[in-house]
C-alpha cells in the first residue's frame, strides 16, 4: 500500500469539489445517455461527495476500494477510511437500463435531474463479509448489517458530480456549512482549534458539559455541533428540534459568543461503532475541525461493541490528523449540587446518571425540569418544535416520517 | 551564556540532594569553625534547596548568579531561574564573628546545629536595581520590595548542606512530600501528568472548578495543591485550615480518589508576580508536575502587574518544560445555576464573581453558605481549624503569629 500522509487536513490534501452550476450542469447531463433515478441515501451521499465533507472520495467507490476498505479500512490510495460508500443496484435495473462501464449515468431525484456518474465498473461484493469487517458482526439485527444485507446484487463505481445543488429547506439552511464555506467562517471567527460534537439528541445538561469538558480538554477556541441529520427512527428526537436547541444554547449564554456554532451532516447513521468514529472523524478533519470528542458508546448499537471502543481504535491510527477527546460521563451529583464528571467527582454512589428513558419521560410530561437538568429555554425549544414541526410531538412518529417537510428540495432543470 | 536544556526535569537534570543524616553531620559541623544563628526565612530556604525544591540551586547565590538572575531571569549556568535566593548578614556580623571567604559555618536555628554554609564570596548588590529587576517596581510598599530593601548590607554566597534535619510538625507532617519521595509516589499511582494548583486560599468551588478546569485542560491525571506555608500576614487564612481543607476535598469525593493530593511548599510569598510564577513552575516542575495553572494575578499584590502577566511571561520561556495552563475566572451563574466558566459561560451580566471578601465576610458570620458557593464539609473543616489551630479563627492574628505551633522543629543535636 502506497505511504501516504494522514494527518493532511482536509483528509487526502484537497478538498473535494464536485459541485457544478446548473448552467454547466445542464450541459453535462447532456452527455449522459441514460437516466437513473435514486433514493434519499444516495442522493445525500452525492451531496456529502460533492461538497468535499468526504474528501478524498470522490464518487462512489470501485471494488478495489470497497475490499481494501472493508479488510485494510484503507483506502487503495492508502488514505485511511472506513465506512463503504457504495451505489448498490440490481441486476434488473442494470438490464433494463443496459447499463455498463463507460457509461454516464444521469442520476435523478425527487424527479429532477441531480448528479452524473461516470461509470468505472460495475461489481458484486460478499455483503456477509462486509458486514463483518465493517461492523464486527454478521446478526442482521444490527441496523448497520441490516442495512448491507438490503444491498442489492451489484454495485456502481465511479465518480460523481453534482449538477443540480437542492435547496436546504428551513430550519435546515442555517446550519448548512459546507467544508469550504466553514472553513473560511472559522478563519474569520480566528478559530485556530476546534473541536467536534457528534449529536443527534437535544442537549441537557450532560451533552452541555461533555462540551465543554471537551472544549478545556482540547484547548479549544470553540466547538463545532455537528447534527446529524438523515434517517430517523421512530421515537428519535426530530430533526428540527435537535439543531434549534443545540443553536439556542448559544443564543442564550450557556455558550458564550464566538465558542460555539451549531451545524449539520447529511448522513444516515450505520451505527458501526469505532469503524464510524473514525468516519466521523474524517468528515469533521475535512469541516476544518483539529479535535473530535467520542463519549460512552459513540455511533454503537446494542452491546456490539465496547463502550469506549471508539477510542481503543484511534489508538491505532494515530497519525489521522485529528485529536481524539476522550469524554467520560458527566451526571447530576446531588453531593456537589451540579454537574460533575465521572472522572474527577468520587461520589458514584450518589450521582444520578442522565438516563435517555427519564430526560425523554420528563418532556413526554411537559413538565419544565430543572434547569441543572435541562435549561428551560431548551425544553420550550424542544417543545415548540414539536408543535412547528413534529405533528405535536418532538419525538418522530409515524405521522412525521410521511408529513415531514423534506430537509433538501431539488429545484426544477430541464435538460 | 551556556546553552543549556531548560525542558529538563527536574530543572538542571538532577534533583539535589543536599540532606545529610545527622551521624555525618555531626561530623561535618565540626569543621566549621564559626556558628552563626539563622532566621526562619534562612531556614525554610535551606530545607528546599537541600532536599531538591530549588534544584538546580545548591546555596545561597553569589554575586554572579544574582546578577544575572536580576538582568536575564538565569543563573550563570545557562538555567532559568527568576527569584534571587540570598543570605544577607550585617557587616557588624561579620566583623563580630570574623567571617571571611573559605570559611564553613555552622548554621544554627531554634538553637541548634541545622547546616553548613560552605562560604565562597561576601559580596553586596544594590538593592534597588535588584528591586527592580525581580520586581519592577522600586515602591517599598510592595511586600517584595520592603523585603528586598530591608536586606542586610551585605550577602554570603556558598553551597548549604542540611545537617539536621528537621521535624515538621502536624497537622503539616501529612503533607510533606519533598521532590523525591512525591517523584516516587506518584510514579506508583501511575500518575505521568500532573497539574500543579498554587494556593494560599482555603478553596472555595471557584478555586475547585479551577483546578477541575486545568485539569482538563492539561489532560492530567490528577492535580498536585501546593500550598505555601511561610510567612503569613494578620488576615491570611491559618496554614493549618488552608491543608486540612484543601486535602479535605479529596476525602470527601468532591475530587476522585487518585486524582487529588495536598502537598506543602515551605516558602515566604515575594508578591513578584511573572518572575514569581515562573519561580513556582520551577519548584513544581522539581516535584513532578508536568503542568502549572496560573490564573488571574498569579502571585501578584496590588496594581503592579497585568492580571495576566504571568502567561505573558511564559511565552518568553516556552523551553522551561513545563506546561502553563491558562486558567480564567470561574463564577456563580445564576442563570446556569452551577459554577461556570468566564471562558464559556455568556451570562456576564448575571454572573457572581467569588469575591474574597463575600467569601471572608460568610466564614466570619458562621454561617453555612449553600454547597455551590462553598462545600459544607469544607466550611465545617475551617471552623474547626480556627478552634482548634487559630485561637477561635480561621484567620491570621496577632494571637496566631505570636502563639502558633511552629511547622518545623529542629531536633536537639549535640556537636
Amino acid at each position: 500500500m502506497t505511504e501516504v500522509n494522514n494527518a493532511l487536513s482536509p483528509h487526502g490534501g484537497t478538498l473535494v469539489d464536485r459541485v457544478m452550476e446548473p448552467a454547466k450542469g445542464r450541459v453535462k447531463a447532456k452527455e449522459a445517455k441514460i437516466r437513473l433515478p435514486i433514493d434519499a441515501p444516495r442522493a445525500t451521499e452525492i451531496i456529502s461527495i460533492a461538497y468535499g465533507f468526504f474528501s478524498p472520495i470522490e464518487g462512489f467507490m470501485g471494488s478495489k476500494d470497497v475490499d481494501s476498505v472493508c479488510k485494510d479500512m484503507r483506502l487503495q490510495s492508502g488514505y485511511i477510511w472506513s465506512i463503504p460508500i457504495v451505489f448498490d443496484i440490481s441486476e434488473d435495473t442494470i438490464k433494463e437500463k443496459g447499463i455498463k462501464g463507460g457509461d454516464t449515468l444521469l442520476l435523478t431525484y425527487q424527479d429532477q435531474p441531480f448528479a452524473v456518474l461516470e461509470l468505472d465498473e460495475i461489481f458484486s461484493y460478499d455483503k456477509t463479509l462486509m458486514a463483518e469487517k465493517v461492523y464486527g458482526t454478521t446478526e442482521d439485527k444490527h441496523p448497520g448489517v441490516k442495512r448491507t444485507y438490503a444491498y442489492k446484487d451489484k454495485f456502481l463505481g465511479g465518480k460523481v458530480t453534482l449538477i443540480n445543488p437542492p435547496k436546504i429547506n428551513p430550519p435546515f439552511d442555517k446550519y448548512w456549512y459546507p467544508p469550504k464555506v466553514l472553513r473560511q467562517k472559522m478563519a474569520e471567527l480566528g478559530w485556530k482549534k476546534v473541536v467536534a460534537h457528534q449529536t443527534r439528541n437535544v442537549p441537557h445538561t450532560g451533552h452541555e458539559w461533555l462540551m465543554k469538558g471537551a472544549w478545556f480538554a482540547s484547548n479549544a477556541d470553540a466547538v463545532l455541533v455537528s447534527c446529524v441529520v438523515g434517517e430517523k427512527r421512530t421515537g428519535d428526537y426530530i430533526d428540527e428540534a435537535i439543531v434549534l436547541t443545540h443553536e439556542a444554547l448559544g443564543e442564550t449564554g450557556y455558550f458564550k459568543e464566538g465558542t460555539h456554532l451549531t451545524s449539520i451532516l447529511l448522513w444516515d447513521m450505520r451505527y458501526a461503532g469505532p469503524r464510524e468514529a473514525i468516519f466521523h472523524a474524517i468528515v469533521r478533519k475535512n469541516l476544518g475541525c483539529t479535535h473530535h470528542m467520542f463519549g460512552r458508546d459513540h455511533a454503537g448499537v446494542g452491546t456490539y461493541y465496547s463502550p469506549y471502543a471508539a477510542h481503543e481504535i484511534f489508538d491505532q491510527v494515530p497519525d489521522l490528523g485529528i485529536g481524539s477527546v476522550l469524554t467520560l460521563e458527566w451526571w447530576y451529583c446531588p453531593v456537589c449540587g451540579e454537574v460533575t464528571y465521572s472522572g474527577l467527582c468520587g461520589h458514584d454512589k450518589q450521582r444520578q446518571g442522565f438516563s435517555g428513558t427519564v430526560i425523554r419521560s420528563i418532556i413526554q410530561d411537559g413538565v419544565k425540569p430543572p434547569r441543572l437538568i435541562f435549561r428551560p429555554e431548551v425544553f420550550d425549544l424542544v417543545m415548540e418544535s414539536g408543535e412547528k414541526y413534529g405533528f405535536g410531538s418532538p419525538f418522530v412518529t409515524e405521522d412525521y416520517l410521511a408529513k415531514r417537510n423534506p430537509v433538501i428540495s431539488v429545484p426544477p432543470m430541464e435538460v
